[in-house]
Order: C-alpha cells, then sequence, then structure tokens
C-alpha cells in the first residue's frame, strides 16, 4: 500500500477533515504534498456528495442534495519539476472502495445511483423522468447487486470519475468567460445551460482569508471536463490506465476524487455512476515539453486499463436525431444517443422494470455507448450496447416473446 | 455458399444489371425474390458508387462523385408471411469481397477510402478539409494496407453499410415532411443538411412507366439512417450480427448494399469506410408481432458479431463541446467528438503523417468512438480509442518524443 | 483474390487432379510452383479424407477410413532464396471452405467430424469410445450447426490444420528412427504408437519412377506435427496469424492442407475437428538466418490471428493425473487433461446429450484447453473451458437441476 | 469489506496466531467459523512459506525452503445444510496483497518467485536448472515489475492458488494408498514422486492431543490437486470467478491460501507464481445434491472470473513430445509442454535475458499453456502463448534481428 498523501476520516464531512481538500478549481490552492516524478502515492477520497445520501429506501435525499458543495477532491499533489507545458504521466494503480468500517458513508460495502430531479440538476432523460429516483448497490468485491433493481448483477469498471490539474489564470479566465457567454443566452434555464463560480460552499484547501474569497468568486465549478481533465466521467480510466494530463502551473497540481464503483457509457443519470468514497492509488511521471511535442494541447490522452470487465454478447439499440416530437435534427449526436438510449429503456419496460429502473440501470452498469455513424445527412446514428449477461434471466428477443415478471421499483422523490 | 438472388456483373454499371436494384426507398418497389424464414441466401453488392472511384494516385474521381446515384441496393427480398408489427430477423452470415475478377471495380482485391470536397457534400471535418482526397486500400485476406498511408495495417471489421426494410407509404410520408422541414431552415446550406427526393438518376427496381416515374418523386433517398435501418454505417454490423429489423410492409422488403471492408465508429470522412462491391449472406426469420412485444418501433436492435478484430491496447483521445473558435456549446456530443477526432489527427501529424492522412485512417481503421460523458454541463465528453497494434511503429507517448518519419502523402484533388 | 498456385477440381480425387500434390514428407517432392517473398497466393485444398465421407447419416464412412491416404497436401511451394537455417514468415491471409458447388464434397457448406473406432485409428478418448461416430456440420457464413448435435451452434475457428516445410534428408532420417524406436517398443499396440512409412497410397507430387519408389519407402507420414510444423492441428493458426516455419532445404518448400472450419484444442476425437476441403490464402516472406539468431530451430513459432470467435464465459471442467482405475500417475498432463474432457463429458449427459454427442462438440466447438498446473507432485491439473454461448439453453449449474431434454443422436458404426 | 473469519497477524508465523489454521487435509480438523448459505465473509492468509522468503537479493532462502510446513490454509470455514454429495458453490469475491504494514512479510507491496533447488523440491524444468534462484516483484496497484527482471510489467491475474474442501475419511484412505503406490515405484526419486504424510510441522487447527497425533499420521499433504478442489494453481480462479467444490464431510469444511498475485499457466517453476499473503473474499451458497445431478464427482468446476488482464497479441511458442536427447515419446503433453517452455526461454535469451530469467517469467506473466493437439501419433503438440505487451521492447521476430541489451540478473543459490 503507498504512502496516504491525502487523508480522510470518512465519519466527517469534507469540510470538517483535518486537511482541506477544494470543491472549486483554482490555480492559487496550495499543494497538500509534493513529490518526484516516479512516485507512487495514495489518495484518500469522500464519495461525491459528502455523506448526504443514504442507504435506504427513500430518495428524499437525492432530490434536496445541494449541487454549490461538489466535488469533494482529494489534492493539490504538485510534482517536482513540473512546468507548463509539459505532461503530467499518471497512473491509476488501484482504486476501490472504503477499506474499513468509519461511518455509514457510500463506499463502505455499498454505493448508489440517482435520478436528480428536473428542478435540481435534472440529467440526460429529464423531460421523461422530472421526478427523483435512488437505487443502493451493494459490493461483492468487484460485483454490485441492487436491492431496487432485482435480476442485474455486474462487474464494475471502478475509476475516479474526475482527476485533472490546476488551469493557470489565463485559462481558468478563459472557462469563466465562455461558460458565462453560455449562460448568457438563457439564464434562467432549468436545468441551468452550465454552472458559474459560487462562492457559497466553496473549499479551496489551505487558502484563507481575502485570497480564499477572492479565489472563492472566480473559482471554477468541477462539474464540467475541461482542458484540465477534470470530471471527464470516462468510465474506462479504470484500474491500471495511464493518462497524460496537459501541465498548466508549476508542480502541475493534481486532484482527483468522485469515485466510481461502476458506470456506464455517458454517467446518463448525471448522478449516475455508483457512487461512493473510498481510495485512489497514482503513480506520476514527467513529459517535459510533451504538450507540443505530442500536440496534446487541448485535452488529456490516455490508455485505458487492462482489467475491464469482460463482457463478450451485448444487445445494441440504435437511436438518430429525430426527436420525441419526430422533428428532424441535423446531425446531432447528443439527440441520437438519447434515443438510443430510450429505446433500450422501452426494451427492458418489457420484461417487467419500470422506465426509471431501467434508466438506472443503463447509468451504472457497464454499458458502451458509441458514435456509430455522424455524416449521414440528416441524421446521427448512436448505439448503446448492453452486456446480456448482466441479467439473470434470457433478455433476447425470439419468438416467445420477453420474460416478464415482477423487477421491484425503487424509492422516487 | 447459399444461393444467389441477387445477382451483380461487376463489370457492368448498376442500372445495366439484367436484374435491377434500386437506389431509393419506396414502398412500391416489387421484390426480386421471396423466401421463407428459415432461409439463407447471397446478395451480391455493387460498391456504393459503381464503380465511378479507380484504384489509381488522383483524387479527380472523389472530387466529382454524383451524389443522386448512391447508394446501389441488392434487393429487396420479401419474406413470407411477414407483415407490419413483426420484427424481421436478419443474420448476417458472410460478407466479402468479390470473388473473382470481372473488372476493375473496387472490392476486387482493392477499396477505397474519401474525403469529400466541402462543395460536393463534405464530411464531418469538412470546414478543416474542404478539398477531396483519397486512399486506395489493398486487401490482405483480412487485413488492409494503403500505399498513401505507409506505416498502417490492420485487420477489417467488414460489414453492410446499409441495410434495411422499405418503408409503407406512411412512414416515407413522415422522413419526407421531416426532412424538408430541416432543409427549410438552411436550403442553400453547403453541404445541404440533408437530401430530398431527387428523380435525377433515381433506381426503383422493376418498377416501370408511370409507376416509376411517381415513385422517383417521392422516394427516400438513402444517405441517412432511419427507423428501417438503412445507412446505419454501423461497423460492429459484421459477420455473425443478427440484427432486428421493424417490418413496415407485407413481406417486408429487405435490401442491402454498401459494402465495408473495415470503418471506424462515426465512418467520419462520410467516403469513409474502406469502400468495396462483394457479396452479403443472410439468413432470415421472423418474430411475429415483435415490434409491440419488444418495443422495437422506431429503430432496429441487434447483436454485433463475434468475429470482431481483436485489439486490447487502445490510445485514447478526448474531446468536449467548446468548439474551434473557443465557443461554449450546451452537451453537444457531436461537436466533442469532432474536437476527439482532430486532437486524434493532430497527435498523428506529430509523426510525419499529413493531416489528411490521419483523418482517413481514423475514417478507416476499427477505431471506437464513445459518448464518454453527456451530463456534465455544459460539456459533452466524448472519446475516440484507437487501436496502437494497426502502426508498425511505435505511436506512444514517451520522454523519447515521437518517431517521425516521412509518411509518404495520399492523393488530393 | 491472389493467384491460384495450386489448384483442386473437388469432383475428382487428389491422385486424379491435374497436377499432384502429395501425402506424405520428402525433400525431394519438386516444387509446383516458386514465389518470391512478399507474395500472396491461394492453395486449393481437399478435404484430408479426399472425399470418401459423406453428408448422410451414417458412420460406415469412418469406421472404414484408410489412413494410408492421408493428409492430401496442397504444395510444396518454393520461396526464392530460402535456405536452411532461415525462417520463412507465412501470413495466413485467409481461409475458407470450397466457394462453389463443384460436387458432394466436405467443404462445400457442409463439413464433418468422427470419431474413429478403436481398431482403426482411434482417438484421444478410444478405450471409452471403441466404436466409429459421426456428425455432419451445415455452415451458415462463419458459424456452424449440426443435425446430429442440437441445441449447438458457434463461430469457427478456421485454419489449415496441416501446414509445414520439407524436412532435409538428414531430418527425415532422425524422424523415421526416433519413431521406429518408439514402435519397437510396442509393434503390435492397437492402434498404433505410431505410423512408420508405408509406400501404400503414396503420393509425391511430380515425383516418379525410382525415384518416387525409393522416396515413398522413407517419406514421412504426415499425422504428427514435428520440427518442421506439420500436422500441428493449433486451432489458433486461424486467418490473420503470421507463423515462422524453419527452412531445412532450399527453397523451403511449403505445403498445407486439412482444412478445418473448426476445431476445439486438442481436436480431441482425432478425426475431431471440423473436416472440409476449401482455399488457403498465403504470404511468404523470409528472415535470413533467423533460426540461429531467434532460436527457433526445433519448433515454429507463431502469432494467432486477430479474429477469433470472441467468448467470454466459460463453463470450465478439471482433470488431475489419476486415471479411470484410480491409479496415481506422475505429473501425467495428457491424462489429466483426459479426465477434464470425461468430466465435461459428464456433465453434458446431464442435459440429454449422449457422451459421443458431447465427445464430438469437445473435439469440433472452439473449446480451450489449457496446462493449468505441472509441478505439483503428483497430480498435474488440466482444465476444459466451455464457451457456456454455444448452446442454446442454459448449461449453468444451479438449484433448479439441468434441462434435460432429448437432444437426438449421432450415428454410430 | 465483509466479517473477518479468519484473521491473521502478519508479523507472527502461522504456528503462533491467536486461531490455528491448517497445513494438511483432514476430515476431522474443526471448523474455525460456521456460515449460512449466502453469506460472504473474508479469510486473511499467509503467504505459503510462512514469511520465510524475503525481500532481499539472495536465494539462500529459497534454496532452504522446507516442504514439510507448507501451505498455511485459513479455515476451515464450515456451511450449514452442506451435506456430502452437495456442491458448495463459492464465489471468489476479492483477493489482494496485505492491505497493511504489519511486518516485512511477501503481500505487503511486493511478492516473489522462486526456483526450487533439485534437491529441494525441483520443478517443471529442475533438470535444466539444478540451482535455486528467485526474483522479487514489486506491486503497483494490480501491475507488477521485478528488479530482477527488468523490461517487464504486467497486470497480475490474482488468485488463491489453493481453494477446497476437506476429504472424508474414506477418501483420505484413498489418496494415501494411491499415492503411496507411486511412491512406492521409486522411493528415492529426486525430487520425489509425490509426498507422503508427514507429522513434522503438521499444523490441524484446533485439533489436540491424540487425536492431532493420530491425524497428523495420515492428513495428506497440500501440494497436489485432488478430488476436493485443493492445490490447483488455476489462474483463471481469479476475482469473480464461481467455483463449484464437491462436498465430503458434514459441512464441507472449506479452506483457502496459497495467494498469488500472478500466475503463467501450469505455475512452472513449482514456486512459480508471484506468491503473497492477503485477504480472500468468500461468498458461499449449496446445490443440495449437485454432484449426482451434475455429474461433477471428481473435480471442482468453475467460472472464471471476468477482470482477467485482458492482452490480444501474443507469440506462441510450440512443443512436441521428443525429449531433449531426441527420443519420441508417445502423445506426452507433459512433455510437449516442457519442450515448448524450453523454446519460449531459448527465444527469450536472444534479447539478454539470462535463462532463469526467462523461466521465472514464464512461472509470473499471465501467459497461456495450452494443449493444442493431442491425438496425432506420436506427437501430442503443446503452446505457450507469451503476451508480448508485457516486455517494454520489441519482442517481435523480424529481419532486424533481436533487440539485444543487459537484462541484469537474478539471484542463485
Amino acid at each position: 500500500m503507498p504512502e496516504v498523501l491525502f487523508s480522510v476520516d470518512q465519519s466527517k464531512r469534507f469540510r470538517e477533515q483535518a486537511r482541506l481538500g477544494h470543491n472549486r478549481w483554482h490555480p492559487d490552492i496550495p499543494p497538500v504534498a509534493t513529490v518526484r516524478p516516479g512516485s507512487e502515492f495514495r489518495l484518500e477520497c469522500r464519495e461525491w456528495f459528502d455523506g448526504d445520501i443514504r442507504n435506504d429506501d427513500s430518495a428524499e435525499d437525492v432530490r434536496g442534495v445541494d449541487l454549490s458543495i461538489v466535488h469533494q477532491l482529494s489534492g493539490p499533489i504538485a510534482v517536482e519539476g513540473a512546468e507548463p507545458g509539459d505532461l503530467l504521466v499518471v497512473d491509476i494503480l488501484d482504486v476501490g472502495p472504503v477499506p474499513q468500517e468509519e461511518g455509514p458513508v457510500a463506499g463502505q460495502g455499498w454505493g448508489y445511483t440517482g435520478i436528480f430531479a428536473k428542478v435540481n440538476g435534472g440529467g440526460f432523460l429529464t423531460d421523461h423522468f422530472p421526478d427523483a429516483y435512488k437505487a443502493v448497490w451493494d459490493f461483492h468485491g468487484q460485483e454490485a447487486t441492487s436491492r431496487h433493481l432485482p435480476g442485474v448483477r455486474f462487474t464494475g469498471i471502478t475509476h475516479p470519475g474526475l482527476i485533472g490539474t490546476a488551469p493557470s489564470h489565463d485559462l481558468l479566465g478563459t472557462w469563466n468567460s465562455r461558460e458565462a457567454e453560455l449562460i448568457a443566452t438563457d439564464p434562467d434555464a432549468v436545468p441551468p445551460l452550465a454552472l458559474p463560480p459560487n462562492p457559497e460552499n466553496a473549499l479551496l484547501g489551505a487558502l484563507e482569508g481575502e485570497q480564499a474569497e477572492a479565489a472563492a468568486r472566480e473559482a471554477a465549478r468541477t462539474a464540467p471536463p475541461r482542458e484540465n481533465g477534470g470530471n471527464q466521467d470516462i468510465k474506462n480510466l479504470t484500474r491500471g490506465a495511464r493518462i497524460f494530463l496537459p501541465v498548466f502551473v508549476e508542480g502541475g497540481k493534481l486532484s482527483a476524487g468522485d469515485l466510481h464503483f461502476s458506470q456506464g457509457d455517458g454517467e446518463i443519470t448525471f448522478c449516475g455512476a455508483i457512487e461512493m468514497g473510498g481510495f485512489l492509488d497514482l503513480g506520476v511521471d514527467l513529459i517535459k515539453g510533451g504538450m507540443e511535442t505530442y500536440g496534446v494541447t487541448t485535452n488529456p490522452v490516455f490508455f485505458p486499463g487492462r482489467v475491464e470487465p469482460r463482457y463478450s454478447e451485448f444487445l445494441t439499440f440504435v437511436g438518430f436525431s429525430v426527436d420525441e416530437e419526430g422533428r428532424q435534427h441535423h446531425l446531432d449526436s447528443q439527440l441520437a444517443y438519447r434515443r438510443a438510449c430510450l429505446n433500450a429503456i422501452a426494451y427492458l419496460t418489457k420484461f417487467g422494470y419500470a422506465p426509471e429502473q431501467a434508466y438506472l440501470i443503463l447509468g451504472a452498469a457497464p454499458i458502451e455507448g458509441r458514435f456509430s455513424g455522424v455524416v449521414d445527412i440528416p441524421n446521427s446514428c448512436a448505439t448503446v450496447y448492453l452486456p446480456t449477461a448482466i441479467f439473470d434471466f434470457d433478455i433476447h428477443p425470439s419468438a416467445d416473446g420477453p420474460q416478464r415478471a415482477d423487477r421491484g421499483s425503487c424509492p422516487k422523490a
């Protein structure tokens, strides 16, 4: 077990920890530790809603979540010699749930998937699912089951939803201006188009006093992925993955969090993976000047790990860019993927699942979502690959018809 | 070898064949043959541009292509007992290039990938690549190489780009009206937003006289995927795949064409796969009433085949929904995928490829394109997985820098 | 389609072809063609029993087979510049069944698997299955089914069972003396311990007269794998594989045959794969002096292809080196594998298959056989991996017990 | 984290633990705990040599190991309701190294692979490697590297080498008599043909006094796999695997140990995997009467896990049953596998590894060993699949020759 550089007491809230992490991106947050290239270390991580979601049969907690507190990030870790223009090589050595009993928080043998209410964040299919729902998952080694989703058991594709370097002041300015411009196009949208800086509940590590207040006013929210990596929610950044992150500030300042026991491509329910607290073991190295050398300037590149769950049979659903009202859109893959997901949900309901149960399964199980066609005017074609082996009944279409059964229910609020 | 139900003489153009196929969708096109459920048969297929693209070192042919002639479809095949509401079960038993020397057409040991000029169809990255380009590929069993793209060799994921049932008159009307509505929003767009019915060069099988003329005026173009399947360009519909197609007319009327020796997810260069003529062996069966029983009403579902090329290491590029000018868009996966592809191209140029060569590689090789995050406002996150083993040099990022070399060139026009 | 260098008329016996192949190994057999390194070409191949096995419901033909006629080898092909000590690089570009109707021979849409009678060759489990059995398989693209083995459908792992270079005179002498020595230990064994040279039915290509007679007396039988490759029956030498064969004579003299539509590891029924005639497309190249440079002197090395059937769930059976009578043997993996196969057969009979049906399935389906432990005195541990998806019923062990049904029967003689 | 039913203090020897485990098989060893079907629990495990092997650069410790002390088994765990004739369903939920620093024992961030001296146990290639060697591996999450084997890094296939139920008195008697009979054929063999009961260093859990002494005289050694599972050393019994173990005594009495961070098929160096202490999380269930119902009477059956390391390119070495002196053996797969391994070793030495380094790599890396042909008289054909991606240099054969370099050395004694 590598040295713990960021320690979390899972019985306490993130802002009550001995050493403070952060929930905003800002270049001035001081590193909690400095390591040499070649080092390996552990970060302990708090689950993204800081313990607000409980292992129970009510979705009240999901309905009332406060997005201003996310994400709880462990770090930053500075790397000696890292300078703007370098690539920070990060090996995701291991990632797992909370190893010991320290309190009743997600990650201690269980996790959750939620659907946000439309008035409180929404999600990919929020017009179809405007209410809040929750499913609690039990961990069995690397597999998960849920009492709210009977008939399903799968191997998780465990990963950090969020990992990134600190932005420079310039880059932070770019983020803030471009996102403000978008928000300005429809400032009252529900859910909002983007989340502007918000000093409320901002945590900025060891920053204090006026400096902290100033930073809180401009620090970027952690919801989206950006040039620094960030909340990419790429399920394949699993154990054994190697990611090359652009460096924008001295030391790189690496932070991570938002651990997922599993997730489907897209994390479609927004609170969509199986969320958990836990640990993250990392190794770091440097490619000096690598951003220019390799043309890796606007996004990370990475190698997925070698231990992804192995499924070989998938029932695949297709969608294209005509919307639910029959209106034709022009090469809109986001829409095509939504239609493919809706098709998958419609299919699963034929076996007895409620639509929201099917939605939760697609958010959490290791489904694959693919851009199949993006040029065949006017329709993009998107596909969702659902591994058939995650169900303990047969989901193949056949002349016999679907094996309909009582599949229970999940809490709603 | 199963019985040939649609035969093609590869030395003749599609409209000169003994038995005519079609290049538009229309419910009235008479079947060329009727088979029982449980049957297996072969369709011979003409490459999508009907032999206009040559095995040479000029891209003049690609620049001048006439989109009104595509796609050359073999069929329709009627299935006894198929009625609207059924699911037509289609096994893709085998698919391959032209087995014998009958003339100098793509499919006879070679195929091509093209980039269309912006003024003539364009493609996914047409603003970056407004000119026409071509790469010719040589087949070595199931592997391909190209003199225009040295250093690359991969196993193709061979599939029909286009397979579908006939639309009903109602469905055809829906298509025409929704697409007309889109076109009307910008009728002069270059490239066009969608392709309206066009009697010029329309082929409608055995339809004749006035009936043919009337049909030609309303028959749907074959470019996009739609409810009947159609030009889905899903690379995973490869050998051994089973697809469940909605039936909209008596007999189902199955047609197919646009064979691809290989293709990357998205078929991003539009003329993007490795195009070829060849053969397609199919098996058919029925699930009576399956559309309603399984909720498969707006799109096919399918199982991919078991013989996809096996690669296990991928260098992955990320993109999100900020455009090339730095403008923030709201959860636009189409844009995110474009940025991811541009990132991959930028990377490959560091090894000596011209950008258009890299673009052609991404269009033809079995890359995977994934919806990684679709909810993290405001940024969608898309990823392109490039198998490292398709290159005969090392493309890993490292402190040593890229192995730059002369990688030749591809023809431009 | 590459040039055909060895053509076969599938309506005629191997010894009646216009150009003669061979069924023995001998250095003096003249090449049928000479190619340059870098060439690609096609060999047409006759099935290993030269058409003696019929597509019917009797096993009389299997019972009476004459092992002196096997294997029908297409070649030899000489490679310019190949000298003893080189490695011949052979790409298996494609392999498939007979493409056209030329006569009722295996490979024309069907193939067969046989169990030899103990008195006529036997097989891996001959003491348990002393009689002859047969199963006929129908091809559906790359998948196979058998009316004699209902409930099973799988993707074949198509490959040449036999491919090799010619031995030198010295090497041939070594083979003959070491095998004679083994035979001498029990000359009357049934089945025999090895097959000595046998002029009866020997075919030696273009050799004639006295030279042919002399060669026939010493030419090696083709049953076993040896230093030159030969009848390795390695199922993974499938499409896309690259094999490096030692060169022992000028030109290398490459020959191949014994095509298999599919086979399980071990080819346990001896006539065990799905046997067929067909075609084999090869590419050749040279590594000069490669035997010494790479230490590849006593056996080929190879890379398997990238299109092996993709199964991800396997029910695995274990065996160790205690024999059926309970006698303990010392680290005998051959015995351990036999016990593992017998365990798999016992299991499948619980679902309604006759033991010989189960045996035939294990011989033909893409099962994997592994050396799991070879050092834990006194027991070797061997495992057989059976892909569960090849059955159209559920073969998982469960508290509900096996889904027993009438599984038909296969012919016996 | 499930409840710990067998706890180990890694700073103490196995016989000094608060609760004693066992290192022999005997029906009378009392269970340490009893659980219900459906339970999940953790066993902590001591590495198989009880801490005798150190993280240093000497192989003295390996040379002097005392085989009478192995294996340290955690358990037995009784399952309520389990009776002879049942199948015990065991899910391998998780397995990993020692999670915390408790002392300098294998499993705490490192493990070892050893080659036993011929006079002290030997191994698969003991005639070629009569001396003792050792390699120490460092763990990086799920990957391993070794300072004694530079240039190699791979993802481990972590598993318990040993898991099994207790034998009945009858079965124990059968073991002892059949193994004694084998030993009697050559009682002075070096290494011995099998290991007879040996009271010296026997540990029998909570058995005491005369009962313990009597049991120690007849209790079976743990080296081999047997009807109860035992030391199967099947690398694929990794996370997520489900094994069905025959039950021979009331409660089943499940025990496990001999954890491996990784292992190649065969565990060819005997002390061959990467050995470690650690933890094992299991789930248990019952199939009443399952042995007869499913015909699973002489061996376990199992499903491998879904998280095996994913490699897709393998350089494969072949061997057949002619021994190193050129003598022909009859269908001897054990010998064929030895020759294949020797061929792999010869190949790797061309790149600069010492033969013993290559041997250690083959023992520890996730190589696959297959029975390719077992019927082609007189030669069995065995194959070793070596994943090319575990090396940080190119091991493909090519006209350029091998990339020879100084590859360091491993300690010898």
